[in-house]
């Protein structure tokens, strides 16, 4: 390809409201160009990204046994309404009417229309396992679209979906799906983890998240160096940190902290380490009747160690919190304690309270905690002497750097990271709500297991970038480069010798199939190079007529501090066997 | 590929509601699946035709110096409003709305989101000829969805949008992408002609279309055996068929013909060709004041031969009817005529009528006309010597089979195409009301000229079908077959020998870059040729333990009568040959 064949328009500056890295120099390095608030045109130097992602997912997929078919954009309501996500889900799924009033909706994903597929034509035990997937465009109409294509309304997605006759043949498709998962991330040549990951509203009963590793990435993972073990700092597992509790040593004091309302201002106050401090979280939930008002409120306590912090989604699946709750009002909280917030605990409660300690505070002795009184805090409290044990003991902590590993191999290590791949075991979720089944062996109608498995397709785009990225611009891994080779000649227009060596390793890197750039725009070099860095092309040749005279050009990969002098004549050759190793 | 591997579902019955043969095909082959009105699940096996499609386009788009990117399915507003046609277009254009209540669009084309990127992006003549293309999914919310995916409500299209300084270049641009579409046809394997297009409502000057020839087709194709004329009926001229009046011969006779109020009746009656009879056809326009209140209406009679028919689109181009005619009423037609319709004429006429003759009709003589008399017409009528010369003289009619190409080259044939492909010349529709501006060499900014590309993607695999197909399936060229080759073993699960026959050839050919099924389903010959002669696969090769002890297996082309007879040995080298030549 040469530059005046195609379109290139970088930019100096990046757009006021371009807030993280990749956006900017997405924009600035004319990959994509934005239409509306999330919503962009991809523009043909992104575009060569977003196909070369296509390309090794459908690849991979294919490898796996999965087979592509194509579902629509635009999607009647009717099979929405029957697993009930037109009514459960909110704003963020788009509806529209047709000339006819009838309802339809922009596809976010394609459960609904893939299971009524399966449930159609796959009748037989015979027909299973089956993988459909396809990669097609999305649309969730997000409160707030940001970060460019990495949070946008219309997006490329893969979805893959898994029909199987039993839980262990869906395990098996499962496995074979993370393993096909790995496969694709080892050749974008990205760094990444997969980990476990909490299921959410999708529901099912495994789940996996394939992050890219970025400094800028939005969620938590949590590793363990020494081992496999690998979560969601949401599914993360936090152990006791103490493995039982030591016999109380101090007195019950009261003890005044005037103006200390947190862990730490007391714990500095008091000369003590953080880690001897309980702090108090007062939840509530509510019971409902059926015209959804409230009938009853109950008050939780949680307690965590000082220097730890609430885990939402753990607690979200203690029995009695699993329906849902919320931040106890400051009356309900007085109403409880007797006391503002700053000094809540749970020694004399005025009213009956649910207490929740986490699994460390649960070993811990003499310790300091609140006193439900402005301006004092208990220190030296002891489980069963100054307290009842607690009603609950639960995991309810995100995990901090150095916890043990919950497979007791190691400490745990802390990344940040952007989710970009996800898959799922349903299990009957969906088969059974749209009875969707199969005949088995017996002849006897089975409903079928399923999987699901999403690839962010333009979100990777952005993740690889916030990856990998220099002052000067970005820079591509091999896998996914618009362009893997730039040529840039110094005097593409004036020396015929320049010419002639540009278009023959041009035409040569062109046959042997590597997608290579030659720049014949004639720009000044400074400017081409800055172009090119910019984009970030991982591989460029420099040709001059200086450089010709003694048979050399000029080398320089995007991540090398300076160009090699190399041989013209054997550069073709070297290219060759670097890029097809 | 192996057939356990994919995805085959094929039925012995088409559903009720699929009208033409593509559509019963399509669906009885497993391509598509309908998920609501004109909208379709691809199958697998459809995709893949798809895909052709598309790799076809893209290469030729990209060889032509087509550059791909892809602009968004959901188009805000806006863009639309600027030109006008989020309020002009009908209830086709899919209008929806975002959780803050703004309009958006699904798009079906995108001439205003690529003229806005022009405009942007394109600011110096330096940077232009550009050519801007995307294959993408689009959105008709058509009145009446029919004919499967080729009148479908959502359908896949490449959509090119040029952009030149001038109109010379633009008509460069035109020419080289009239020889893209060529190729692209050619490489199809279809049968197709390239004719004369008029430019409807998307206006400009010049325009082609690409119809696939088939009887079923819904355009009638209007070319020259012996010249390279061809247009599209509604565009086809139709020369006078009379090189000059002859003198009046006969006398004005008012003559009975009771009962008989069409022309072939009255021929009938009076013993006359056909050709020698004039239809009166009454229409009006009305002229509104600004509160679109008819003010004034004028009635017009348009004459043709007896054996001619009226050509709504040539008419629309009239002077004085180009804003929009409608059929006159009753009343009108009673008011200026003193007649009903049946035997009307423009003799003796009561009010003033604009009288418009065909080409044809005002070089008869003695002709035969309605006497605005019921039952009575008037014969031995002469242009001049009974009534003036008419107002206006105009092609105003569909050319029939024989008529003289209007080259001069030879006589017109007919034929019945669907239309797949169309390139229009805009000029500076676009580029005008949207401000779309360069720089040329002197600074100045000018309008950019601008031409639009479109080919129905999914149409085209409809279009392909109702061309060919027989009795048994759909019979596919080459470089549209879901696969090119079919192995269909006999015995593949019981006989070593079949099974490592057909591995081994299905190894050699895939390897070989040909796209090769292998069915080892298990089916009974019978079921498995059926099936593969529904789906159409262009060449088949059967693998017997029979044949194998002779060295044979039985090489049948889908349009061959019987199988024939092949050496083992040579099978791979001989379908390599023929599939790569």
């Amino acid at each position: 390809m040469k530059a005046s064949q195609f379109f290139i328009s970088t930019l100096k500056e990046a757009p006021s409201d371009a807030e993280v890295v990749s956006h900017k120099l997405m924009m600035r390095a004319g990959f994509i160009k934005r239409l509306g608030a999330g919503i962009y045109n991809y523009m043909p130097m992104g575009l060569r990204v977003i196909r070369k992602v296509e390309a090794i997912v459908r690849e991979e997929m294919n490898r796996a046994g999965g087979v592509e078919l194509l579902m629509p954009v635009v999607q009647p309501a009717e099979l929405w309404q029957e697993t009930g996500r037109f009514d459960k889900m909110g704003p963020e799924l788009m509806r529209v009417k047709d000339r006819h009033d009838r309802d339809f909706i922009i596809q976010p994903t394609s459960e609904e229309v893939v299971t009524d597929i399966a449930r159609q034509e796959l009748r037989s035990y015979k027909q299973l396992p089956k993988n459909f997937y396809h990669i097609q465009t999305k649309f969730r109409d997000e409160r707030r679209p940001r970060f460019g294509i990495m949070r946008g309304r219309e997006f490329t997605m893969k979805d893959a979906y898994s029909f199987d006759r039993d839980a262990a043949g869906a395990a098996k498709t499962y496995e074979a799906m993370f393993a096909a998962y790995k496969r694709i991330f080892d050749r974008f040549g990205l760094e990444y983890r997969a980990v476990a990951a909490d299921t959410g509203a999708i529901g099912g009963d495994l789940s996996h998240e394939f992050q890219v590793i970025a400094e800028t990435g939005e969620d938590a993972i949590v590793y363990c160096p020494t081992s496999d073990y690998a979560a969601n700092i949401e599914l993360a597992e936090a152990v006791s940190l103490l493995a039982e509790r030591a016999p109380a040593a101090q007195a019950l004091v009261n003890t005044p902290t005037p103006g200390k309302a947190t862990c730490a201002d007391v714990a500095q106050l008091l000369g003590l380490p953080l880690s001897r401090t309980i702090k108090s979280l007062v939840l509530a939930t509510d019971e409902l009747d059926e015209a959804g008002d409230i009938v009853k409120s109950t008050v939780w306590l949680l307690l965590l160690r000082g220097d730890h912090s609430m885990n939402e989604i753990k607690v979200g699946k203690i029995e009695g919190l699993k329906a849902g709750f919320r931040f106890a009002t400051l009356a309900e909280i007085e109403d409880h304690f007797g006391s503002k917030p700053g000094y809540l605990g749970p020694i004399g409660l005025k009213k009956p309270v649910k207490v929740v300690a986490d699994r460390t505070v649960v070993n811990m002795s003499d310790w300091v905690c609140g006193a439900n009184l402005e301006d004092f805090h208990y220190t030296g409290v002891n489980w069963g002497r100054d307290l009842p044990e607690p009603d609950l003991v639960a995991d309810i902590r995100n995990v901090v750097e150095g916890d043990p590993s919950p497979d007791g191999q190691g400490v745990l290590a802390i990344q940040r990271g952007i989710e970009v791949g996800h898959i799922f075991y349903l299990g009957t979720k969906y088969s059974k709500v749209m009875n969707a089944t199969f005949l088995d062996e017996n002849g006897k109608p089975a409903f079928m297991e399923m999987g699901c498995y999403g690839i962010g397709v333009t979100r990777i785009v952005g993740a690889a970038i916030e990856q990998n990225h220099d002052a000067r611009g970005i820079v591509w891994p091999d896998a996914l480069a618009p362009f893997t080779v730039v040529i840039c000649p110094i005097g593409y227009d004036r020396s015929a010798d320049v010419k002639a060596a540009a278009d023959a390793l041009h035409d040569e890197l062109q046959a042997a199939g590597i997608d290579v750039m030659l720049d014949d725009r004639g720009e000044r070099p400074g400017a081409m190079f800055a172009d090119w860095e910019l984009i970030g092309v991982p591989h460029r040749v420099v040709i001059s007529d200086r450089g010709l005279k003694e048979g050399k050009v000029e080398y320089q990969g995007r991540r090398d501090e300076a160009a090699t002098s190399m041989a013209a004549c054997g550069i073709a050759a070297e290219l060759k066997g670097r890029l097809r190793g």
